[in-house]
């Protein structure tokens, strides 16, 4: 078989343990953190340098075999998934902090380097890489380039391609390119860089990135209000920056999801208490006293039911503990979570978490919100338990994309499209766009060897099932 | 002949008065600010609406006709040179500021609206739009996005590219896309928008912008601070970032500056001074004094011979003026006068400075350097007065490029390739990744219709001569 031949020149071009098609190792890479159907893929590639990817891209791409890029795994649409009769080309082993540039503020890490693992070591010498996925414990930098990952931060500091300067790519034909550049500023050729950052492995490998870290802010400061009802977030959020203020986050519990963790994790509240806005605060050490006492005012003046407020470390942490434990207690709540991460303008953040108190009514399903409030992107949640009720979860999904179009949103701002999403894309984008989009795709990978079946609907369809 | 006839059918497909052929009208846009030798076009065209720009496309695209999109005309490279037999579209009349979203934090805007009014009218609301080019008061936002236009405030701000959120554009074909999104995050498909940030209007012509704007920022200092030798500056940098500031400006004169600048501008400096740096903060108010404080004293512990400081309107204006005065003053020194706009990491700054005087020795030609030091990115200046010698100037952009690209910079942090960087493109990207951005140019622009020659050496080489 085909399948075979290419295994066995992959074998031959790497080493042999590089190249694994035991059935368990197989299984455990079938999947990603989403609900996409698992496939088991044909092998398990385990590359360990830029010149193993360039070989597995130049066999794949004479023999036609699909290749999937697989990062952290942690992807909520089914970006890592691979397809029938391809490989998982997992980065894990390329995971070095090459370089930590402490003058020019860069860092040069290889892509399976965990998100996490960047934060503390970049701290530890006073600079800060602000992006911050919820999932930073396990995904990787490869991963958040390709679906340009957010996170709570990404309010103030923006996401994970403002902080992408260089990249180090390998193309469809094994073709290894250097995309960028380590400067700070730069402007030769096209920006190619920034058109692989959330390409989801689509149109080429990250083998190498060139970060920008800024200075570690000196303090910060995190405060936790409590409001008797969801519609006065939005208030809340205008009089924060009516007052001056630029908080690094502004994160959402909604009603639902407040109501979950009283149940399920014993969260204490305010009588009374139906919404939660986290709202952290940085800059000089000097200004935190004041900043913290306006945006508290800010608040108040905004309804707030009561304000907590901590500058420490511990105290700090502890008013994130409801938010940080928000995403596994769902999980516990119900069989299947289904998180999809919309996007509206801030000032339709009311609109949007009405939408989906009445859509949850109509499909009868528990949908339970939290997020990103200030960049006006929300987790919305469906819990659902028997497989029966999918059908009740696709109407729901359909419709909440419906009214976020509509909003003038986006349906995601930080998880991509992968597989999950690709039967929605013709809502928000045009079929003039998309077909440039597939142009694009057909250009970088005319054998479509990359990452198929992702992001484009008739793809997904055709290897995915996905419609 | 074949052009006339495209001009009587944009004629009909416009309004007559439209489209201008008086060779009065159409000498004066001929050329941009830059050396490139002027081409006079068949005909200026200007556009009033999205549709008048889409109607040109489709003309041209069925008549072959070139077209050289023109936004402020302040370009630096030849970028908005016209071709031989082509038409120049100027977007001049399309500058309304349509919405500014204060709740939000967005402007949408046509690309004819000039930059100093855009900052200007966000300023009045409280908002803030960073990237502020050195020729704001005539450029605009049309020509920052194609070049991705940066200024002093990119150091701590970013360029025009980071403010971008979505595009209207029109393409070669004449079709109307929309690129990215209102929503403060997105990753829905690729982001088509990025690629035409900075694409010099060969892509695709942007007819709407929404950008995105920040609070402004309360608080104001301006530091100048004057050292006895270049050198010093690359230190000086390094101290003000050990003191954990983030400057928003840290803009360098050197000694052959300085040195014009007294002789032609009668600017007072410390006896001694052969090198000036000038600082800038902002943050919240109450953070001020400190700041400054802190930043006077790194500028000292620097070996600083003499420090300034401001923190009001006028008085930090009064800062600001040899700076602001530089270009100008340089301008009449000398009958020619270029600027290369050259990047080096910043620890790299100093090697930049030397090796600036040593090619200044070795063409002997007079070499004012002066710009974004904290970017790295230095206006390295050739002046000259007599045609002939023309060669020694080109003899020492080439060994200036070179050295640039050894120490690991880009030829252009903000100015772009345009025309007179074109033959040096090689110097920097790999022949690969040239022939890649050459095929996406053709997926775009099949008939190779809008803004011929830029970018490319071979282009450049056949619609301008450049070589």
């Amino acid at each position: 078989m085909a399948t075979d031949r290419a295994l066995r020149e992959l074998a031959h071009a790497l080493r042999d343990d590089c190249v694994v098609t035991d059935p368990d190792v197989c299984a455990a890479y079938a999947k990603d953190e989403s609900e996409a159907r698992p496939i088991v893929p044909a092998a398990v590639v385990r590359a360990e340098s830029t010149a193993d990817v360039a070989a597995v891209m130049r066999v794949a791409s004479s023999h036609g075999l699909p290749v999937t890029p697989r990062a952290g795994g942690t992807g909520r649409v089914g970006g890592a998934v691979p397809v029938e009769g391809g490989i998982v080309l997992t980065l894990e082993k390329m995971a070095d902090l090459k370089d930590l540039d402490r003058a020019n503020g860069t860092a040069t890490v290889a892509p399976g380097l965990v998100t996490g693992e960047l934060h503390a070591r970049t701290e530890a010498e006073g600079l800060f890489y602000p992006p911050d996925p919820n999932s930073s414990a396990g995904c990787t930098i490869g991963g958040n380039i390709a679906t340009n990952a957010g996170g709570p931060r990404a309010l103030k500091y923006g996401v994970t391609g403002k902080y992408v300067r260089g990249l180090e790519v390998v193309t469809a034909d094994g073709s290894v390119l250097a995309l960028g550049r380590g400067t700070r500023k730069g402007v030769t050729g096209y920006d190619l860089a920034s058109l692989i950052v959330g390409s989801e492995g689509t149109l080429a490998i990250v083998t190498e990135a060139t970060l920008a870290l800024v200075p570690a802010p000196e303090g910060r400061a995190t405060l936790l209000a409590f409001f008797d009802d969801e519609a006065r977030i939005e208030p809340a959020l205008a009089s924060l920056y009516a007052h001056r203020l630029d908080p690094r986050c502004a994160e959402l519990l909604d009603a639902r999801t407040l109501a979950l963790m009283q149940t399920h994790a014993a969260l204490q509240v305010p009588a009374g208490a139906h919404a939660m806005l986290l709202v952290e605060l940085d800059g000089d050490l000097v200004a935190m006293d004041a900043a913290l006492e306006r945006a508290g005012n800010a608040l108040l003046e905004a309804g707030a039911l009561d304000v907590l407020a901590a500058k420490h470390g511990g105290d700090r942490e502890r008013l994130w503990t409801a938010r940080r434990e928000m995403s596994r207690t769902l999980r516990g709540v119900a069989r299947h979570k289904m998180s999809e991460d919309v996007v509206v303008p801030r000032t339709r953040l009311g609109e949007l978490i009405r939408a989906t108190r009445e859509i949850s009514e109509d499909v009868e399903l528990e949908m339970p919100s939290y997020g990103h409030a200030g960049d006006g992107n929300l987790h919305v949640n469906f819990l659902w338990n028997d497989d029966g009720e999918w059908p009740r979860v696709e109407r729901g999904i359909g419709a909440l994309f419906r009214r976020v179009i509509d909003l003038g949103g986006a349906l995601t701002g930080e998880h991509g499209i992968g597989i999950m999403k690709a039967p929605y894309l013709g809502l928000e984008q045009s079929a003039d766009v998309i077909a440039l989009e597939s142009r694009i795709k057909a250009l970088f990978d005319p054998k479509g060897v990359l990452n198929p079946g992702k992001i484009f609907p008739e793809a997904a369809k055709r290897f995915h099932g996905a419609c």
